[in-house]
């Protein structure tokens, strides 16, 4: 039975500030439509594609910060992605904030859902490598909040088979670090689909700015190439709320070779036909874990998670946003 | 205090089946003045630099195995290289096939040392991540008989404090793993050595021949990158023994940028300007590891080892040339 299937990376341009969301999914409906057209039936859109980028803004209101995160999936607003999954026969990744309210507490996280092409909900992943800060910081020309207005994400790095393989997330950050890409592939993933929102400018070391789109690249090609594996990177791109954002959404084989990529920093598709198969070409030879991996020497990697619980537990934020 | 040094990538081109030590100790030692008169103060030699690549022979008379190992170092034949370091001033990572003899047992690694610019080895390192096969394989053009004539390393991934920084040494093979860059920058890793010997042709895919010269430099580039750290990459290159062999040996800057590379496939050397305070810039932010890594969740890389160990163990070799 053939394994190849045609799949979109979805990038959308800026989002602006106030744009309402009826607007971002009109925007991802068309996207959505165009992948159809083109033969796909999975779309990866970027991470908290809904909205403007908010973790770039200091939010002191509460009401002002919660209205960057949606507390139920489908929801009214995000409705029109599912039905369009469903009638196009479109599967999809979707990130977005998600908010859940448990009695006098909230809990946060950068999260993403995989969609099936009957507009299910087949998996679900909240992001585990939050990068910035805790509090605000003058010094920035913006804030980089996601570990203020998100927790650590508690559901691991799982896999999900649907749409006729197994398939990982990942968010952002999560794509730099390769433990990301190693984790998901030693439990079969041979598809990982990674949304993004990516500044340009990075204020600590601003003598990297020009290489933003090589470090993107190189993580996602390497974590592809090393364990054979798709992957799929999709931007938010272009000048959100007066930051510019990265583009270079595409698509890479297992081979790490980028397939298909965007040409633009607004809303586009690049496709292409995945045979997912073709993962066994380096994960029965060069990448066959089995006989090569030597986890008795790794150990120095998977060391230390207690302390890195209490280090997180240690931090004070400036005000109580989350229950944490 | 300046932590600035220039180092060379020191290629080799082809070693014949029947060149003798002294032969390949005076291209080294050639090399190795050459890198002086530019600057260097530390020199990369390739893996298994003192002879041909013979893991491609299925070799069955013991002792015409046995002489491609040194069972000494330095001996007669290598002390050339060591009086070179102490006169020069130039210390070298230099890779080597090592033979132990205990008894009526012989144990084989494939092994490198750090010596140090007054001729003292300073650090030793025996290959983990050996690739190819046990036995030999008909269907083969050529043999890949690492698994056969070596052990696995038994020393893990040390890292040695010397020339001014922490230095870290990795194999061939090795390079393509995420895992071991990462437990060497995990102990403070700034530099990071690693000699190889690549076919370009990979019999179990040969669609991928295209491929081993981005293969080998998207795996140095990412190495460095994901982990701030400097990476020199060397090879034997060119047609050794009816093989064809990649070059592309190089110097990764923290960034992952290639900042200085040879241009064939012979022996030549590349020298840059190295400061290991450049992996700071890395470090200290995006890749701050203990701000940022989630170790709880990588669980599953450092799970199996007692399962890989007797795997290892069950393997039969259709002709007993170690120990185990």
């Amino acid at each position: 039975m053939s394994r190849k299937l045609i799949v979109a990376t979805a990038q959308l341009g800026p989002i602006a500030r106030d744009e309402p969301r009826s607007s971002t999914v009109s925007r991802m409906v068309a996207l959505m439509t165009e992948a159809h057209r083109r033969g796909a039936t999975l779309v990866v859109f970027p991470e908290l594609a809904l909205t403007s980028f908010f973790p770039r803004w200091f939010i002191e209101d509460e009401a002002e910060l919660d209205s960057f995160y949606e507390t139920e999936m489908p929801g009214t607003e995000t409705q029109p992605l599912f039905d369009a999954a469903r009638k196009l026969g479109v599967g999809f990744y979707l990130g977005y904030a998600e908010l859940i309210v448990e009695g006098e507490t909230k809990r946060r996280f950068n999260t993403t859902i995989l969609v099936d092409q009957t507009g299910e909900i087949v998996g679900k992943y909240r992001k585990v490598h939050l990068p910035g800060h805790y509090n605000f910081e003058e010094w920035r020309p913006f804030q980089h909040l996601e570990k203020r207005y998100f927790e650590h994400g508690d559901l691991g790095f799982p896999v999900f088979e649907t749409m006729g393989g197994t398939m990982g997330m990942a968010i952002c950050n999560d794509r730099r670090w390769p433990e990301t890409y190693r984790v998901l592939s030693l439990r079969g993933a041979e598809l990982i689909m990674i949304g993004y929102n990516t500044p340009v400018h990075y204020p600590q070391a601003p003598e990297h700015d020009h290489l933003q789109d090589f470090h993107n690249h190189l993580s996602l090609q390497a974590g592809a190439y090393a364990n054979g594996a798709w992957v799929i990177g999709t931007a938010k791109a272009g000048r959100e709320g007066g930051c510019d954002l990265i583009g270079g959404s595409c698509i890479v084989a297992p081979t790490g070779e980028i397939v298909a990529m965007v040409q633009g920093l607004g809303d586009e598709i690049a496709t292409a036909e995945i045979d997912l198969d073709r993962c066994k070409e380096l994960r029965e030879n060069v990448f066959n874990f089995t006989l090569h991996r030597e986890p008795g020497d790794y150990g120095p990697i998977c060391a230390g998670a207690d302390e890195r619980e209490a280090e997180r537990a240690r931090v004070t934020r400036d005000s109580i946003i989350t229950s944490r």
